[in-house]
């Protein structure tokens, strides 16, 4: 086996964080280092709440978690999504509450101190707006240097997009930041709706997490149930698009790409209607998109296998002593 | 046999706009009452003369041409794509000219004309930039009472453009004439590049054009020599889309629409990466989207059968002595 990946996740936890953080503790390629929170899907105080509970389910105190951005570059945080993810981000489940408390630190200030520790190895994992990343940027513009990648999910390159008919909510959140993310020289993996709507996961799936003899991976069944009536308007069946998941499990490398070509992707930062939209040059499909020189954006439109498998056997394995100390 | 549907087209003569013209003389669905060229493949007086021209190889003599706006509503006329149809706008083929001129009224005059004389009956075609319809509605707000419907080729939904990545050449050329047309009062039937780019005609195709009896017949295939050359870039053959001819059939109503949700469509005229994308609000689309309340403008996805074989058959009909007198 080769050594695990460092992982900083930025997060807005948020029901698909939840399962995305679950995969990234039980998947043996990742190494997650420490968490930044960023308002999203809730409050950047709240996801950390959220982030604080579930790792001390998870029997996981040691890893740092650190509040992000409240508010947006260009606006304040507009209040959630409680019709998605619950009022407390997590489908309304209670959780334990942690007895530690968020890091003295930003979550800026933890992907900087987090990115000279593992110079050079440290991979960037984002699942909500990318607010942090683009301050910390600014705040050390020599940071792309020291990151081995970054895969961030959002977007929607030919698909529409789940806030506006372009617009997908994590960028939609920030169009500033992430526009300050994708022409920053570092390669990045972006993980749109055009694959994440494709891997879905099912009761029978949920079922099964529920009867996990760990606490934490039947916590996990638990708050997908609020997120799974949500979806029931998207697919017509109670189930769950696996956004935030998939990003996690590309950052593990545990499926492969059949489309994701590295193509030229702006960001609409304009008043106008298509503002939010990731505009990823996708011409001259018909002949399959080829990569463009220069871009070091790969745009993940199909991955080689289904995901769903994988990442409940992963959750699952967590219920057996071997895994979990 | 139904009464022939009196149609004004607007166009901007054009290789595919040639056998659309072509097929909207063949078909005796149609009653092609009048033709406004604008600024887009070429020019608006050189689509003209390229109109005079084909009418006259045709026969068709009868039918006025009017030449329209040779600017566009923010910007001037850009010089047209003549990589794609050849310098003169009809792939380089020399054509007998005409004795006629175009008439002494504008492209708008004309259609404002026709609007009154077939009052309730009249359908616009248009298969190019739509400058001179905004100009007609500005100058004539009532104009839509007239009107019985529109079929405009422009615009892409779910798949890239053809000019920037999200914008085809027709909407790109003139954005805000685009939102003026879609916001009127009236239906319309929007034929994006979606469904254009399914439709393609082969070598064999064109080769059959060719052997045709009818002079103006075998222009056509001439004329597509240089317009195969261009899309063996897109479709790695010698072939080409019927963007323009589509939207002849569908005025014609000779093929079905299996997917053509009514749905709010708005025109991105901002100064953004976005500007010149039709924005359709196609959410829902895993479920089948469904019509908007209150939307007049219907995007053809898909239609239920490949509009070459009619296409192929009815230009070649016109050879035969009982159609074309």
């Amino acid at each position: 086996m080769t050594t695990p990946t460092p992982v900083y996740l930025d997060c807005d936890t948020g029901v698909d964080d939840a399962v995305a953080l679950a995969y990234l503790l039980a998947s043996p390629a990742i190494d997650l280092v420490g968490i930044g929170t960023v308002s999203g899907n809730t409050s950047a105080a709240q996801a950390a709440r959220n982030t604080l509970d579930l790792l001390q389910l998870a029997g996981r105190g040691d890893i740092p978690v650190a509040i992000g951005a409240h508010d947006h570059l260009s606006h304040g945080f507009s209040g959630g999504a409680p019709h998605v993810h619950g009022d407390n981000g997590i489908g309304g489940v209670i959780l334990p509450r942690a007895t530690r408390e968020p890091e003295a630190s930003t979550a800026v200030e933890l992907l900087i101190e987090l990115s000279h520790r593992f110079s050079g190895r440290l991979h960037v994992l984002t699942i909500g707006p990318v607010t942090n990343i683009a301050l910390a940027l600014a705040a050390d513009p020599a940071l792309p240097e020291r990151i081995a990648g970054v895969t961030t999910m959002g977007g929607a390159a030919v698909v529409p997009g789940n806030i506006t008919p372009v617009a997908e909510a994590n960028i939609f959140n920030d169009p500033e930041a992430a526009a300050v993310l994708l022409a920053a020289d570092w390669d990045v993996t972006l993980v749109p709706l055009d694959v994440t709507m494709d891997h879905t996961l099912s009761e029978a799936d949920r079922g099964a997490l529920l009867t996990s003899a760990d606490p934490f991976t039947r916590a996990i069944g638990e708050l997908l149930d609020h997120y799974f009536d949500f979806y029931l308007g998207e697919y017509g069946i109670r189930t769950c698009a696996l956004h935030d998941p998939l990003a996690a499990i590309l950052a593990a490398g545990a499926v492969g790409l059949t489309r994701a070509p590295r193509v030229p992707v702006v960001v609409d930062t304009s008043a106008g209607p298509g503002r939010g939209q990731t505009i990823a040059d996708l011409r001259g499909q018909r002949m399959g998109v080829r990569d463009h020189a220069g871009s070091r954006i790969r745009v993940v439109l199909e991955t080689d296998a289904a995901i769903t498998p994988h990442l409940v056997e992963t959750l699952l394995a967590v219920g057996t002593p071997s895994l979990r100390s």
